[in-house]
């Protein structure tokens, strides 16, 4: 049979002596996890079972290894396929998952981005330039205070405005309410100086709890929506990318650890496969510790041509600074969306003052 | 305010210069995630921001740090717990969650393990002696095929038998049909010579997807289901040990990582604190590089006392032979349910003998 295999690329550290092994237990491990001589059936054996496509040594010690899997075995439901590229295989230490061709039908079945980089642009006005946006910070604000530091950002004119993550559904800040009260200031905000600031509340919890959530955000008539994939599992996290037609879903990094999934194919590939159209993650030079080339090829990952998916905005933040949006955007150029939160933040009085100065800095870059 | 706090213990890699600020950062990353000049009111520095509680050092280069957070930041949903503990902090290369101390809310909210380790016991009729499970595997096998396997099974005596984590939907072995071809074996094997054999299918998807699982197990009157927490989302997880009242819920390391939270932590006491009966994890000398020292404190996690919470029973599993059942039960003691797979299953058509031979192995053990 000649079905299209999905080609996952694992790290593995290994002596070369082991290695071919190695590479042979993983591709039984990631398929039909017994010894051969338990498959009584060759058909089985010719079809289901992993099979080692490539063995490439990376440095002394350090191996690329090509495992053709059965399409068969996972098919277009997200916890799944990522159960059968990395489910057992992410609890061996020396083992990374580093990147993942997915034969076309993947595509098709999981649609990608609903709104995607382009839809994002349209909504925001933002055609010809970056995109900014901001965090909603500290927890333990009740609504009233976030929603007036919501109102001072979209006044500065930030393109989109998420929760922290930490946001939840807290006693200090109940998700309806805090929704409710966030989203009036951003619209009365917008309605004052004409702009398209967009507002994502984080939705948590089980997929009842979201959809609860994204019942609330209609109501409001909220734009936006931001959910951690691999807090709600990825399979929710898609459900909700289904039921959220019209809005902007971003994606969170929290819980995608950070050595065992290639951060350009987790948070770049797969979450953009299953639907998200902006996706967060740590920028280089911030504390979490992600080189440029990792930066770079998460970006890559979100934007550039993935079959016919719209591509997903990549969205760096994490400690970034007004002084650095230049930088920025030479690295990323202009199909991107810098989000600083606590930086802003800090200029507590002038936020409104501080944020159109984000916003001018990156429209300006463009303007050159 | 005096509030109990969350104390969670993270290792860090860090020069011993460095390490205050680094503790210091980390009890902001994992609470109000924004400079400390950034928030104006001082009730939230008071009440919300993570505190430092201690800095030790394991090693050098090494500090175990225990930081205090606000238990208001964290309600009683399994999701933002492990945002609140880990969501940012999974992302930074050299820090892991070690270890965590729960306010005793915690444990009455989520209730534990319904079933447990002692209502287990029960159920099997195994009341003094450790436990035997087995699985269904390859994947690629027919409903009727994996059927014939556990009718095998069933009819040697092993206490549990559960699907292979990679068994979910696939057109190979479509869940409902599969459900119902092994249940109905089971339960023939059952009747054939009076056993008590459970079964657990693995239910997978969408919230939506495993409740419609979950029905089509309470429809065979299967007594069992197996859940990977990681995959689904603990909070699905959660919602799914509360829908499942009477079925031993046995819970799949899948996608748990290696480094990034100490397994004992994970597997042993956070998925029991969520709900999990049984908790699958690998055993050490196998494929997966656990030390004999984490698998211990991860049987320790699983069934020492937890509050009022139900003991869950640890399932070591991975590569273990029928040679090894005497070691291991001398290393886990009797409240242990022993998973072997593979090797039983290279077994083929002998395979109803080498079940008993595994099961009877394990009695034995029990009566000396």
């Amino acid at each position: 049979m000649t079905e299209p295999r999905i080609v996952a690329t694992y790290h593995i550290a290994s002596d070369a002596e082991r290695i071919e092994q190695r590479a042979l237990a993983l591709a039984i491990e990631q398929s039909v996890e017994c010894p051969l001589e338990a498959i009584g059936d060759p058909a089985i054996v010719a079809n289901i079972v992993g099979r080692v496509e490539d063995v490439a040594e990376l440095q002394p010690g350090r191996y690329a290894v090509r495992i053709g899997l059965a399409a068969a075995t996972a098919p277009a439901e997200p916890g799944q396929l990522l159960n059968m590229l990395f489910g057992n295989s992410s609890i061996q230490p020396d083992i990374a998952l580093a990147d993942v061709e997915l034969p076309a039908h993947y595509l098709t079945a999981f649609g990608g981005p609903r709104v995607g980089l382009a839809g994002i642009r349209t909504l925001t006005g933002a055609q010809s330039r970056a995109l900014t946006a901001s965090a909603l910070k500290p927890q333990g604000l009740s609504p009233a205070a976030l929603a007036s530091i919501a109102h001072q950002l979209a006044l500065g004119g930030v393109d989109l405005i998420k929760d922290d993550h930490g946001l939840a559904d807290q006693a200090f800040s109940p998700f309806a309410e805090r929704a409710a009260a966030v989203g009036k200031a951003v619209r009365e905000a917008n309605a004052a100086r004409g702009g398209r600031t967009l507002y994502a509340p984080n939705i948590s919890g089980t997929l009842d709890d979201m959809r609860r959530q994204l019942g609330v955000i209609r109501d409001e008539g909220i734009g936006a929506v931001l959910v951690a994939p691999m807090i709600v599992g990825v399979s929710n996290f898609h459900a909700i990318v289904k039921e959220a037609a019209g809005l902007v879903v971003v994606a969170h990094p929290a819980m995608a650890g950070a050595a065992k999934i290639a951060a350009p194919l987790l948070l770049g590939r797969l979450f953009r496969l299953f639907g998200a159209d902006a996706t967060v993650f740590p920028n280089y030079g911030g504390r979490f510790a992600y080189s440029t080339a990792s930066c770079l090829a998460l970006a890559q990952a979100a934007r550039d041509p993935f079959g016919k998916l719209n591509a997903c905005i990549p969205t760096p933040a994490g400690g970034i600074m007004l002084q650095r949006v230049n930088e920025l955007l030479r690295f990323y150029g202009q199909d991107v969306m810098l989000l600083i939160g606590g930086s802003l933040l800090a200029s507590r009085e002038r936020l409104t003052e501080q944020a159109s100065r984000f916003v001018n800095k990156v429209a300006d870059y463009g303007q050159r």
